[in-house]
């Protein structure tokens, strides 16, 4: 940690500055600089409040040297985290394909495209059965009957399950599905995190819309934090000022993400771009970044879904854009 | 609604359609263009969902006219909502304090503060009691400790209070908290939202660091659609490219949320600039545009505040602070 | 300057690096940290090379402590710099108004505007001549001509007369404007603001849509390091995610840019707000946080104006504003 | 273009509204809805002012159908644009590399590059003479001198040249230079495009770093309305909230800009991650969406580069990440 003092700081401030920090077992080197002073600090300094040292009179800034987390930084952790589900590696390096509807709507409908998409090379079968939407009058999911749906449709596919959570209150339903996720809009729901931090099984955890890196990072250590090391890190998209697309899909998060943290790293073209003719040009950019992973939306019948249509590729899209995948991952080995 | 048609629809889906339109007893005009179709559609369009006409494959695009939120909309409520509390309103022309440190400390730093923020002209006592914190290693809180705190600290000054939930399961702990804050990273926690609307409380709702206007709206929304309809708006800083300041306060959200919505419109000048000496221009600003209230961290001590003491005044400086806004506001009569 | 190694550098590379330094009339102190070694730089760092540093291998990251701005510096120029422009003054603490049409489109127009906002309270005339459009189809303002009617409209009212430049060569016609503005899509034309630098005229620069503080002052550094030292800055709103107005005005920037730098600050919030009945409340708060002026757009008859009509007030709205924002302006003394 | 009216709008001025659009020729087609009436128009609305009609006391908004711009729209122009240079095809389908250092230094350092880029597969070489700082401090380029240098480093290479102009004064140094680039900070530098409208040679035009499509593509028909069809786009990052990469690649911008526009479409990942470990992962996924080229930094001694060493890749670095980028262009046949 970095300390900037204001200009001639007050004599009798620094000395109790410098003897508070000598208390917490840690060294602060000065340096004086033309016009500010400089307080170099070595030591375990994870304990010190940095808002609180910033609010000192004679401080003119802090800045942090280490990163704030430890179980995800693969600094402390090199090797790559490999997520078992059954019999499938997710972070192996193979490229795993997660694929399903938005929306779970019929058994019918679920079991139809999971057997598709497992024809085309997906390894998970995706659906929402809790929706979070941003009105109150749309469709907000079947919900726990989703969830039974689902799991029909991992019978008749031998597909394992991934599906979203939006309430600790729900987790008796998630008990037999295999990854749980996490949407962008609770990548914050801290008391979420925590309990899931309590469970063993893989949590998908989406970046929300207005993430940093360190911030998506930091979440998913709460989980960690809690005991659940299994955790998939998921760019979907950042929001700015361009609106032809839904959202921006930030391709540079992969190689970061995996360069700071030793855990899975996937995307979601799906919502990232929520157009369907994007959808393959962009996921084979996410496949050529080395990612572990990616999580698309497939539907037997697009323009009927009953939410988020206009992003699903159909069957047969995703059957051509699986094997164009496979082509640019093995150009790379 | 509009709907504009990519050029040379096919007949047979077009028919389609129209037909599908007409069937929810909606009526559709067509326009033909020089290059492209358009439809514009009269009746109630709220039923018809907007991603499955895009996702048609003769449709290029889809603009809602109308606003997609009704309880919160001023065109159908025209008068301003005024919440009242005790005998303190919220939203009938004055400017209302709302003023306390961030974290809720001890018995003795809360009604210390409480009884110098009443002094100053503050209508209400905000502490934090459940921190959301982005690392699971920082002080979480006092949690059901703080709000007992706080409820002496009313005791002692007679301020009713504010605090901040961060799950529903602690709904029970809030029983006797005056107003319940939901904070900007749960905004989109629609769980929570619903569980608040079958409250009689008022909640103070918190604009997400990237939440468009409208999305914010709609998450009163949620709260208003199960009945409780004393929601309080706050902008609290946006995310943006610019790291001087922590986010960037918003100041003309506060004069379109009260054109857009009836409900109470304040903001939180603390948290947007995260600097101390920024808070007295910005509150400033924002008592000029007419806002309902401010919410101001005050603190008896920010150098040793345990979280986010950068951004807190000190007891003096609110106090000269609440006299320089009341002459604004008596400027503006 | 701090630069942060990365662990267990290279011996030396390391000693290649500390004699570089020291060559440079700089001395070093080192700090061994558990995972980092820090090295705090004293001495006049402005000359060295951050990316050149950034690039080494053996360095992590490398982050300035001083300004990169010396002539703008407040810290260098503790009083406020006041520009005279006849009789007229900016930055001695009153609040200027600049006000007029987004276009000059004839003498009439010009001169009637001129003299309604004087009659208001108006100290100099805007107007623009050159007119940098996003397409070009549309209108480009009058050039020349518009400069002539501009001074047509100073004789007739007495104002003094503000306008946009877009290139260098049309330097010779603004040899009678009194105040040259540099547009904010121009604010990093450094060709353009050299030249301005080597006039004795004051530059009104504006904020690009994308720029943070440092790189607007840097812009003001350029201008001044040819000499030309009156220079006023102006907030115009900055693009971010919401699209309800067409920027968003940053409020903060006023009290940030006048504790930064020396110069004056003005904000426009015509164009940042691009709405006229959003025009009046959003000045209300420029005129709070203490800014030095306002740049409002004013036309007789908005509907029919040539460009962007929807964000200017009506005469008789200018003159009600302009009461409004001196009894803000007294308020505050 | 629709043109949705107020609720309840005065009669005598819809009637004037009426009149005039039908004087230019248009047709309106009014649709009454419950809350509000929408005008379609049919007909050629390029001549209609949006922002006039916007500033009518009767409109609340009005939504453009078509595209502001034709002479880049592939609507029109369904064919691919190929630009020629010497042999050198520029949007044939397969991948231009256009390699070399963010400056050139010395005629030692460029022709060294230069034959090491063309060697490991380089159809274009890259070097800046006339560099846009953002300090006045900073090396500013060797200028005309460098272009010189350029020219030399192309004899003995035998690659064509790409370098940035910022100001049209120096149009007569450039008239041996094969491409002339337009960077980020004057793509609305709307006199320079304008000037470039006139000469005949391929344009590489970068986008801002706030541009949104439609802006960039704008900048592009400002080119193509003077004269000169030959103009290249370039995807160079934007400016976000996240700080650790010095901008954000948009990777969605290649195949819109491509749906969009029949130019060729390039990415720049040197400037956009300004890390040069961040190089070669981000130009595998620009490869993958189909791209028509890259443009990135070369430099055969990063460490003492004068400007941007840190995002320079080492000729042995670009030479295995060109053999990469074939293998991926190979995979996707």
């Amino acid at each position: 940690m970095v300390i900037i003092l204001k200009s001639n700081p007050d004599k009798r401030q620094l000395d109790n500055l410098l003897s508070f920090i000598s208390k917490n077992g840690i060294t602060a080197h000065e340096t004086v600089g033309t016009s500010r002073t400089i307080l170099s600090l070595a030591g375990d300094t994870s304990s010190l409040d940095i808002d609180a040292l910033r609010a000192l009179d004679i401080v003119d800034d802090v800045k942090r040297i280490q990163e704030p987390y430890k179980l995800a930084n693969r600094k402390f952790h090199p090797n790559d985290t490999i997520i078992k589900v059954g019999d499938t590696l997710i972070g192996d390096g193979s490229l795993t394909l997660i694929a399903g509807p938005c929306s779970v709507e019929s058994e019918e409908q679920i079991c139809m495209i999971a057997k598709s998409v497992k024809a085309s090379g997906a390894s998970f079968l995706r659906g929402g059965a809790y929706k979070p939407r941003s009105s109150p009058y749309s469709f907000q999911g079947l919900k726990g009957e989703g969830i039974q749906l689902l799991i029909k449709a991992r019978e008749v596919s031998g597909l394992p399950i991934v599906t979203e959570i939006t309430d600790a209150e729900q987790l008796p339903l998630f008990e037999d599905v295999d990854i749980i996720q996490v949407g962008a809009r609770n990548m914050q729901n801290y008391e979420l995190l925590k309990r899931l931090g309590k469970i063993d099984k893989p949590i998908l955890l989406k970046r929300g819309l207005s993430a940093t890196y360190e911030e998506l990072i930091m979440s998913a250590e709460y989980i960690m934090n809690g005991g659940n090391h299994k955790v998939i890190l998921c760019e979907r998209g950042i929001r700015t000022f361009e609106t032809y697309t839904r959202n921006m899909l930030d391709i540079t998060a992969i190689p970061v993400l995996k360069k700071l943290t030793h855990l899975p790293v996937i995307a979601d073209p799906s919502h990232a771009t929520g157009r369907a003719e994007l959808v393959a040009p962009v996921s084979a950019a996410v496949a050529a970044t080395g990612a572990d992973g990616l999580i698309i939306e497939v539907h037997n019948d697009p323009a009927n879904a009953l939410s988020d249509g206009a992003q699903s590729l159909k069957c047969e899209e995703f059957e051509s854009l699986a094997e164009k995948l496979r082509a640019i991952t093995r150009s790379m080995r």
